[in-house]
């Protein structure tokens, strides 16, 4: 990759979709119309169908790869041609190319302005997995809700937690997110109450997307592990902490963890990121063999959390981290996920987990952020903050930048609507913990 | 319904497969051949893809409903059309309808011998959720695991306990279970080691298909929980007991459970199993309203295990049970699952959790049956079994009977083979623990 490449279109230095980028997505001209695959670029999206059948995109032996209501289809050609497409756009976008750049019905007919658009949710996701990979996270958590003398359990040093999550929630950024309701267990109480959730907060975390089946019972060596990965998201782990609470003893989350997982509308490549890797933090103790990795395994990704209260003009930025923080890289996460046999297919979502960085003002959720509201954050309008509040709107964004080279995600952002009122009589009616 | 619907062919007393069954799966004349939908009768299968063809099995406004893959197109069409489908086929295969019964060539082409046929996994598997809904299972091993004293975790009986399972290693019967490698904790070790697990384990479950989607957000009201279930099928959740001990917390079973689950290849529908509903186990406390069901929501199914050692000629059945111990009902389980706004697919296999009863025979794992290996078993040939070993076959059988009627699931079969050799180093090569 040359940082001396540039677009015929006037691409603003701080966008996120510069020619180095060239995210996947999906889009319709009207909320209701045919979606097809697009690439962003600078405020413009490009449409691949467009282009595939006017003979500029063509992919040997598959057929309508653009055309499609999902990325699946491209992604399950195979690494060879995503980097084969890539190219082709570099070069298509490119200033001293004229076939896009000086054929004004092609670029009328191929080129939206991205406010004009609809963006869909890019994969169909065909299994979820959500990792636990953040070491701060974790002993946040842990720090919080066991035991501080032994925050991390003896097996996160040995492996990378995971656990299924629901893909049929998985949504697209822009979706609005109904407060949940469910059983609470209030502490002065003996038995649960139904109730809306007082506790609803966000996980900031990323998630890459799998680009190579494999079959049961065959699973990935580590060192194969990064050809599987197709390209990133960011996620928002919505959550339910006072669900939670309650329902994950013995098996884990569910439903304070299944009402929605928002992603990011752009699906960033492991090509476009490859000039920000970086070494991930030394692991102690030294991985069993067959998570043992000794190649810069990380990604210099900074990420960060607004939060804007409908009575506020403006955003506050509560959030820095990066991804680079991460203790369990995606190839171990990925290897690991089928040491015993698991199969995987392409479109499985895989999450980082929370990525909370080594600072107070870096962790990715509230509930670390306010210390389960012990410390409540001040908005720049002076409101208080413990969890979110019905009309929040949360927007989680990330980039990378080197050398003169950005390659951003975009953002993911929802805003919070009430809880739906159920038609039977509720335990009992409590207002949401406000701080 | 009635009993004195008879078949024009010849039907076995103790056929699962009777025309009050008529249960729905996916079989190809060869392992390689076209998949489409048929049902079983006695020892045959009709096929329904030949008689749409031959326009005897028209859904209005739907074409092609049984030259498919899986039954998923089928059951989008909605329960109307179940029935029709269910009324239509029971007519056809009447002693008294001469359409198939006297029509030598149709009979020919629409009906293939059972032991000559492939069957497939009936469903793409859109999600897979596994409760843990049994009172005895979840006492049993919170008493081996935690503490006697407090076996039942406080939310046990609130709610019914469950996780999201991994679609994509769903199986059908017949496919043989690769004993699954993974970290092991060992007492006397202080860091895990990689492994073959020695802790093979089945689980007898039973299972539901949705039959109805929901959108985000809209959770179903227990009173409509059951219109949203198509069938039945049995399950056999295989467990990796000693992954599953390390790796469980906090976040849940992973890898102990994602290398294999395998259901029964025919779907049992809900009006098939009608006739044997009963009362559930009363519920003490009371569940809050959502979850307050007063009709008999339960059935009654006995259910068994089979194990047959390589060196045995015969099975020994290991296990009797029954579904209508279960504490919490499908509905209860469905409705829990979308309270908090998580939305279903037609698809959607839920598991019901390990079925114990309340006897020591009635333990529907080989942890509860031995103890986690206190309590070995002797078999008919003298061997003893803690745990499975290589060449084991597991079968589970599960039937309905009531006043002469009889409906069957026929049965979930795998044999298990030896672990995979792994190229790169293991920590330690330990033979299995075989008691």
């Amino acid at each position: 990759m040359s940082s001396h490449l540039t677009c015929f279109l006037e691409i603003d230095s701080q966008s996120d979709f510069t020619i180095h980028n060239l995210p996947y997505g999906i889009f319709s001209e009207t909320p209701q119309g045919t979606k097809r695959v697009g690439v962003a670029i600078g405020d413009w999206v490009i449409d691949l169908a467009h282009l595939e059948a006017h003979g500029l995109l063509a992919i040997n032996g598959h057929q309508d790869c653009f055309n499609q209501a999902t990325l699946n289809k491209f992604i399950e050609t195979g690494k060879h041609n995503w980097q084969k497409v890539r190219t082709t756009l570099q070069s298509l976008l490119s200033a001293e190319n004229p076939t896009l750049r000086d054929d004004v019905v092609l670029r009328q007919n191929a080129l939206f302005k991205q406010n004009t658009v609809t963006l869909h949710l890019p994969i169909q996701v065909s299994g979820y997995t959500d990792f636990y990979s953040s070491k701060e996270h974790a002993t946040n958590v842990g720090t919080m809700f066991r035991d501080p003398k032994n925050a991390l359990l003896p097996n996160w040093s040995e492996l990378p937690v995971g656990y299924n999550g629901r893909a049929s929630s998985v949504i697209v950024s822009g979706k609005d997110i109904v407060r949940p309701s469910g059983q609470i267990k209030l502490p002065d109480q003996e038995r649960p109450v139904f109730s809306a959730t007082r506790k609803l907060d966000f996980e900031l975390e990323t998630a890459f997307i799998v680009g190579k089946a494999t079959e049961l019972g065959e699973p990935i060596a580590i060192a194969d592990a990064w050809e599987h990965i197709f390209g990133m998201v960011l996620l928002n782990d919505w959550s339910a902490r006072d669900i939670q609470q309650w329902e994950y003893v013995p098996l884990g989350p569910f439903n304070a963890k299944t009402f929605a997982s928002a992603i990011s509308p752009w699906v960033v490549t492991m090509q476009a990121l490859e000039p920000f890797k970086v070494k991930g933090p030394e692991q102690q103790p030294k991985p069993l063999c067959y998570l043992e990795e000794n190649i810069a395994n990380s990604y210099d990704i900074h990420l960060s959390i607004e939060v804007q209260s409908p009575q506020s003009a403006h955003a506050d930025v509560i959030c820095q981290t990066n991804f680079k923080y991460m203790y369990w890289s995606m190839a171990q996460q990925l290897t690991h996920h089928t040491i015993a046999g698991c199969n995987v297919q392409v479109g499985d979502l895989m999450g980082s987990g929370t990525i909370s960085g080594p600072t107070e003002d870096a962790y990715g959720s509230l509930l670390e952020l306010t210390w389960n509201t012990t410390k409540p954050l001040t908005l720049s309008n002076g409101e208080k903050r413990g969890f979110l509040q019905d009309g929040d709107r949360v927007v989680m964004k990330g980039y990378c930048e080197k050398a003169g080279i950005r390659v951003g995600f975009g953002e993911v952002a929802n805003s919070i609507l009430p809880a739906r009122q159920f038609s039977f009589h509720q335990t009992e009616d409590l207002s949401y913990e406000t701080v």
